[in-house]
């Protein structure tokens, strides 16, 4: 910890990055953060997480716990997070002491589907239609703004397809709602895409901005299986994307790493679909295509760096390596891509456990 | 650790890679073996090296601690160095209870400058003109082998200049050999070479090797400030340094990367310099420039791994912050190339600090 930084100014290498959040994008951002020559102190609410095993050092305690936070802020020089559902209040809490980011407001905007939206709407971008859901009476209107089939979401917590049912009718959404246990939720027009989108990109502490081309991803039972550069959008669209994240991310007065996700409909329209306040499964491919990683670039940001370079010198396409499919290491290991496991185990159902990403020569954006 | 590989086959992912040298090659490979989903262990004689700060274990020892050797041994599934002067006592002694690589006869024959040197003629590859200096009496048959000038050595323990001394008369061998304090010494021809070239390759388990494409070294102060690759050796050149380096592997029954450089002279012959059993700083551009890097590559070896693919996807100039230079991090940190700082502080001079690569689009060989 050096004293300097806890004033302004940018961590010098040998300072400390704390992160909340112990998983594979923590671990990922700890080697990003040791690349560059700092330090990590990754807390975590789990016993012993896979980003402990690279962290100079770690605290296993409740996101609630003010005094292990106190003593973990105390030993960082600037304080970020892996995943977007830190309570607010934790981050309020760390930020009276040290600077963190990505800041309380943006936190709760996108921890909120509804928020979410109404912010993005508000930002003048598209969103398919959407309407609260607060109550089983609420239903019948939402579905006249969503048309049907639509989509139910619980607004908070929801990730990797928990949380949403596909809906057709007032019943079937009651039944979704239900379901839920009765949990605030959106309903939102079910969009047939043509495809999903996604901009990863970064706002530095001065506004600078920074976007990585966008990339096109594939869907498997709500998981996401591969992310592919160049995607299928033209040079305008792919402008347009980055655009939005631009608007966004000043929006939310941001500073890190997020990702954008976009429909693709039929006719080329865009529509904001997600933000996630962090980095993305669907930037992995920058590690191994470009010169500084989305991991890399968010650390940049929140320790107050300048931004660097988001072009790719590759094309890239990288798939997840799920569950069990981690058991067949030997095959994985001879398979040619660069390789990344995340060193979790065990290789449960459904858990992201690797991915590996093969890059060939640019064919262009 | 996993008890399965003690035995043979190679170490499944969460296994535990044991690293002798905690300096930034230590650093560098656990990083590597962090995204192979592999647990690293390092041991050093030093309190505090840099790679303690990314390793999920670390004891600080002396390297003829035979306690604390017995214990990292079993803490580990195999064994790797990041340094050639770990002594062979230490190597053999862990040899006998996990697979350590490289193994003690290469790095007996590389910690002695002598003989290497008869390994590498014994290999029928091509070698600066050299003789034994191991008293005062020798000095006058030595220089008539090498001709004048030449470059007094001591045959171990001499790094990046240091225990060499170039020279052109008896006289002068005398003194240096003197102020050598009378270590056994080496005396070769000085050579007055075009360039500098290495090559960093890796030999697996089952004889599999894969090389790099060699690169072109800038040494200053006897410190290499620079490294270039394409080299300028023809595809042919390329080629044959690249069999130098399988020769010299499968002489010593090699698992692992190491590095071989190159005297390349104004005609066009290549005579071996030294070799380095271990990953190389003129290596150091596979971090960026490949989807495998060399400190993967020496990872995937000692944990009998499949290689990776060596092929470089951009050409690429690396380029040491040695000393003081780190000092001007701010600069450094906007400078746009892919920087690696090692955590090391202070910032004393000589000291190799961090290194930065940039790369262009490939333009051949």
């Amino acid at each position: 910890m050096t004293d300097i930084t806890t004033l302004s100014g940018p961590v010098p290498p040998g300072g400390t990055i704390g992160i909340l959040g112990g998983g594979q994008l923590g671990r990922m951002l700890a080697l990003a953060a040791a690349r560059l020559g700092f330090k990590t102190h990754i807390y975590s609410d789990q016993a012993n997480p896979c980003a402990f095993q690279v962290a100079d050092a770690h605290t296993s305690a409740r996101y609630d716990d003010q005094s292990a936070l106190e003593k973990f802020a105390r030993a960082c020089d600037a304080i970020t997070m892996e995943f977007e559902n830190i309570p607010v209040a934790t981050v309020n809490f760390l930020s009276a002491l040290r600077p963190v980011n990505p800041n309380g407001r943006a936190l709760a905007i996108t921890q909120d589907r509804l928020e979410e939206k109404n912010f993005v709407r508000a930002q003048g971008l598209r969103t398919p239609h959407f309407a609260a859901v607060s109550s089983p009476a609420d239903i019948v209107h939402a579905l006249e703004v969503t048309g049907s089939p639509a989509v139910l979401k619980t607004r908070r917590m929801g990730y990797d397809g928990k949380g949403q049912a596909k809906v057709a009718t007032a019943a079937e959404a009651a039944d979704a709602f239900a379901r839920f246990h009765g949990a605030p939720c959106i309903l939102e027009s079910f969009v047939p895409f043509a495809f999903e989108a996604s901009i990863v990109a970064a706002r530095a502490w001065n506004g600078d901005f920074a976007a990585y081309d966008p990339s096109e991803n594939l869907h498997e039972h709500h998981i996401l299986r591969r992310t592919a550069v160049p995607s299928r959008l033209n040079d305008a669209q792919a402008d347009a994307a980055k655009a939005y994240a631009d608007i966004i991310a000043r929006g939310l007065e941001y500073v890190g790493v997020l990702a954008v996700e976009l429909f693709v409909t039929e006719d080329w329209v865009m529509l904001v679909n997600e933000i996630a306040p962090r980095v993305h499964n669907s930037g992995h491919w920058t590690l191994d295509a470009c010169m500084v990683s989305q991991f890399e670039q968010h650390i940049r940001a929140v320790a107050g760096w300048p931004l660097g370079d988001p072009r790719r010198h590759s094309d890239a396409v990288m798939e997840n390596i799920i569950g069990e499919e981690a058991n067949d290491w030997r095959r994985l290991s001879a398979h040619g891509g660069a390789l990344h496991l995340y060193g979790k185990s065990p290789a449960l159902s459904g858990r992201k456990m690797g991915h590996i990403t093969r890059l060939s020569p640019m064919s262009g954006r």
